[in-house]
């Protein structure tokens, strides 16, 4: 490709608000704009590079024994009913109308329909396993997407669905992927931490996400430094070692509290530790339930955990006015005798304490002694509880806390979609059973934006070889015809070898300029040819991020390029 | 690929609604599942065969100097709205909402996201001309889907635009994509017509379609023997001879005509030519209009010229009950006096002939001596007739019918969309100025239907080499354990030497119904390996379509395959 004829090129400046380096480089360098927030162009060198992932997810997956199929983007609203997934996924799901009336969702994820596919054959126990797997626009309607590719509306994702005869099956698979997937990040330049994570909305028990640790990412998790546990912050477990658990009961007592409204105000003005007072919070779902979770005072309150035991879809802080609406107060809430509107959910840390102290629903009075199960009894009892770093988890191993971007995950989905559409095989026996799932996603636009956020500096994009959109940058400086007629024969060379080049033919281009475009383009070798390369002995052949380079006889070029 | 872990196989027998032959043997092979009436599963031997077609587009268009890039799905409604055309389509227009109340369109063709894009960068003439292609997904939300892919509401496209200077530019590229077109098409075994064809809803001033002539296809069009003429039966000219137009026009005369309704009752009572009556057709637009439609007795109306002169969408016929309460009266219909509410469109045959008859719009009254632009004034003319076989052409020579498959097409759209969405370029001189554009379509799925339609027999698809889902056909047959071992050796070795194989390795399957398979699979050749075989000397090696096989020594069997 000639640099002269390419379809968007660099710009010099960006505008502030490009604020994840790789969505401000994919800008600048070229290879991606912006449509409307969270749905993207892809220019050409977009484009390469986005077939070059395509290309070695297909390859891995492939060899993996995973075959490719596709289905509609548009998937009959009616397969969703069956899973009750319009209502559970409603806030993320578009749909759509056609002129016969028919709806449709705009496909955010296929199980629904991929068990409908397998359906349409009359499959028995000797047609499994098998591993279906498609490339496939998605689309989800985030209430924000981030800048670039990172967090999209829309997007490009590998999705895979396994099918087995139950769970024992279905383990080797999943075990199966987990090294498919490693080798599929590695050859994209990827070390990827796999991390148990929250099932979502996807219907099944556990699943991983494999993480690349970046400050740009959202994902957080827990880990010991050995490796034997990770976990995601929405699941991750951790030890709630026993305060006071062996005092006796003491009365429940009502004591004036003329205090500030913090966790804290409760500390000073009683004197007390503050993993013994109960801290409270009110939400409210979406469906307009008040919510009261509630949890030791040291530890805080992680929504999504909460969100699966309520089986909620989204929470929010409830106001203080619907808090007095309640009969409550703010800054003073209790369980103890607040309104039957509200689900108390508490958090099993509760049952590490005797004798807790917090409000009592009323303004500037404070309840002492106030045990679980005696005065009072939450709807719900579980783990809601944030993991934080320097925590120990059950094995008494100290936790230690990371960030990372998600490229991809694997579920366990076992008979759920089975069941819920009614979906059966033949067994041995000639009777109709159920079959067992699993479904495995990789993020193709995240992932591409995740290699640029691990391999840059402060010049630009350094791409790794497997996907970098060509391998060399061919450079002619100066105003020099010879010089340009020289590098159009190297150019033509290269590609006759199979090297993929891009060649800046620009004459009117200072060097200065053409240095700084292939610096933020980031290919992987950068090939000057100039009077003085040539005075030298030849042509100079620099590594992106390498500072130093070398004289290479022009005859010895194709040579440094293995193929 | 075995044949036993294959997913999604061959079945006997199919329902008789599948009456396109693409359908039935695509089905019926395991290419294809209905996911509703015009949405597909593509099964993984339709992946691969819907993959390689798009590699050979894809290496044709980049070796034309196209870039490919990709725009998202759902385009933002507002780019449509400066074009008009959320109108103009309205009826095929998918559009959706997203949570934060923006509006898009489902994506049916991308000329305003291109030009959006183009929009982004500051171009100048020294960037001109380029031509940016992307392979999407598009819907059009079809009256009717054909079964199978011959028409779908969701499908594949490689559409590209092409942003040129002026129009002496752009029709260079207009025809090298002619000759880039023939020559995807020929690699895919497609012969092509290029045909001249109605521009539709891209707005521009002319267009080609490419067309396989089939007996499955919906394109009708008029063709000179020598080849210099071919045009779409919605565009295609005729030349309208000239019948009584020197006689001198005779006074209006209303007499009692006590006939039927048909144009041939007509010509019985009153003992004239067919050509000398008045034909008259009253339409309904979707705005509500009425339109009649009048013509030379012995031609029709050709809907789509209609629809072009009035700009109206969708088209059908008025009711008896709509004609009567406009006055006038089914079957004696007549531009005379004719309610104004009532659009009167006259084809320029009328202009061919003096002295017309036809109805009153009152029962069994007929008017004879009606001339046009006397005794009524049409408010439209022009030719909306149909050409049809045994017509001449403008230049004398015969035109013949021919019906086919559309799988391209090619559009001049010039400075419409520049225009329309205010996208301009800077000239040498530093002004302003608008762009001019060409597009060029083709239907991937389409493609591959019209493919079958062409290469099939009764025992089911003859793939050409260049887009066979596998090159080879392996079968092994009978029981015997050593048979298998060897077959397993000559399909690792086959994999090896880069030939693509489908190995049927089924052992409990007898011969007759894996060599049906086989056929109805259709793969470019048939391997098998037998007692029988081994026992005359090797294999068996049938080329599908052939009668023959011939035996030849195991050894010699990849040198067979030329890669």
């Amino acid at each position: 490709m000639k640099y002269s004829k390419l379809f968007g090129r660099t710009v010099k400046t960006v505008s502030k608000d490009l604020k994840l380096i790789s969505n401000k480089y994919l800008y600048q360098a070229g290879f991606i704009r912006e449509s409307v927030a969270g749905r993207y162009y892809y220019l050409p060198l977009g484009m390469i590079v986005r077939d070059k992932v395509v290309k070695i997810i297909e390859e891995e997956m492939d060899k993996s024994g995973a075959q490719k199929i596709l289905a509609p983007v548009l998937h009959p609203l009616e397969l969703w009913e069956k899973t009750n997934r319009t209502e559970s996924v409603s806030f993320e799901l578009m749909k759509v109308k056609d002129r016969n009336g028919s709806e449709f969702a705009l496909g955010g994820t296929a199980e629904e329909m991929m068990v409908d596919l397998v359906q349409k054959f009359n499959i028995s126990y000797n047609d499994l396993p098998f591993h279906i797997y498609q490339f496939s626009t998605k689309f989800r309607d985030e209430l924000r997407a981030r800048g670039g590719l990172l967090r999209l509306r829309e997007f490009l994702m590998k999705d895979g669905y396994s099918f087995h005869a139950d769970e024992k099956d279905f383990k080797k698979e999943y075990e199966k992927m987990q090294k498919v997937y490693r080798n599929i990040f590695k050859r994209l330049g990827l070390e990827t931490l796999m991390v148990e994570s929250d099932n979502g909305y996807i219907g099944g028990e556990y699943c991983h996400e494999f993480i690349v640790e970046s400050e740009a990412g959202e994902s957080r998790f827990l880990y010991t430094k050995d490796g034997s546990y990770a976990a995601h912050e929405d699941i991750a477990k951790f030890l709630k070692e026993k305060k006071n658990v062996d005092e006796k009961e003491n009365k429940l007592t009502e004591v004036k509290a003329p205090r500030g409204n913090t966790m804290e105000d409760g500390v000073k003005f009683h004197k007390l530790p503050l993993w013994q007072q109960i801290k409270d919070v009110m939400f409210v779902d979406e469906k307009g339930r008040f919510i009261l979770a509630i949890i030791r005072g040291d530890l805080n309150v992680n929504e999504t955990k909460l969100k699966n035991i309520i089986k909620a879809v989204e929470l929010r802080h409830a106001t203080d006015e619907e808090i007095r609406e309640l009969g409550s107060e703010p800054g003073f809430i209790s369980p103890v005798g607040i309104s039957k509107k509200v689900l108390v959910v508490a958090d099993d840390s509760l049952k590490t304490i005797k004798n807790a102290y917090g409000g009592s629903n009323k303004k500037n009075i404070d309840l002492l002694n106030v045990n679980i199960n005696r005065d009072y009894k939450p709807n719900l009892e579980g783990d809601i509880a944030l993991a934080e770093e320097g925590f120990k988890n059950e094995q008494g191993q100290k936790l230690l806390a990371g960030k990372g971007i998600e490229v991809g995950n694997i579920f366990q989905l076992g008979y759920h979609y089975s069941e819920k559409m009614k979906a059966l095989l033949t067994d041995k026996d000639g009777k109709e059973k159920m079959y067992y799932m699993g479904c495995y996603g990789i993020g193709i636009d995240r992932t591409i934006a995740t290699v640029v956020e691990k391999y840059y500096d402060d010049n630009g994009i350094i791409w790794p070889e497997a996907i970098a959109p060509f391998k060399a940058h061919l450079i002619a400086l100066g105003k020099d015809e010879k010089i340009y007629k020289q590098a159009e024969e190297i150019y033509e060379k290269l590609i006759k070898s199979g090297v993929e080049v891009l060649y800046d033919d620009r004459v009117n281009v200072m060097a200065g300029e053409k240095f700084a475009d292939a610096d933020l383009i980031g290919l992987p070798a950068r090939i000057v040819i100039s009077e003085k390369s040539l005075k030298a002995g030849g042509l100079e052949l620099k590594k992106r991020g390498d500072k130093k380079n070398e004289i290479i006889k022009v005859s010895d070029l194709v040579k440094c390029f293995k193929l």
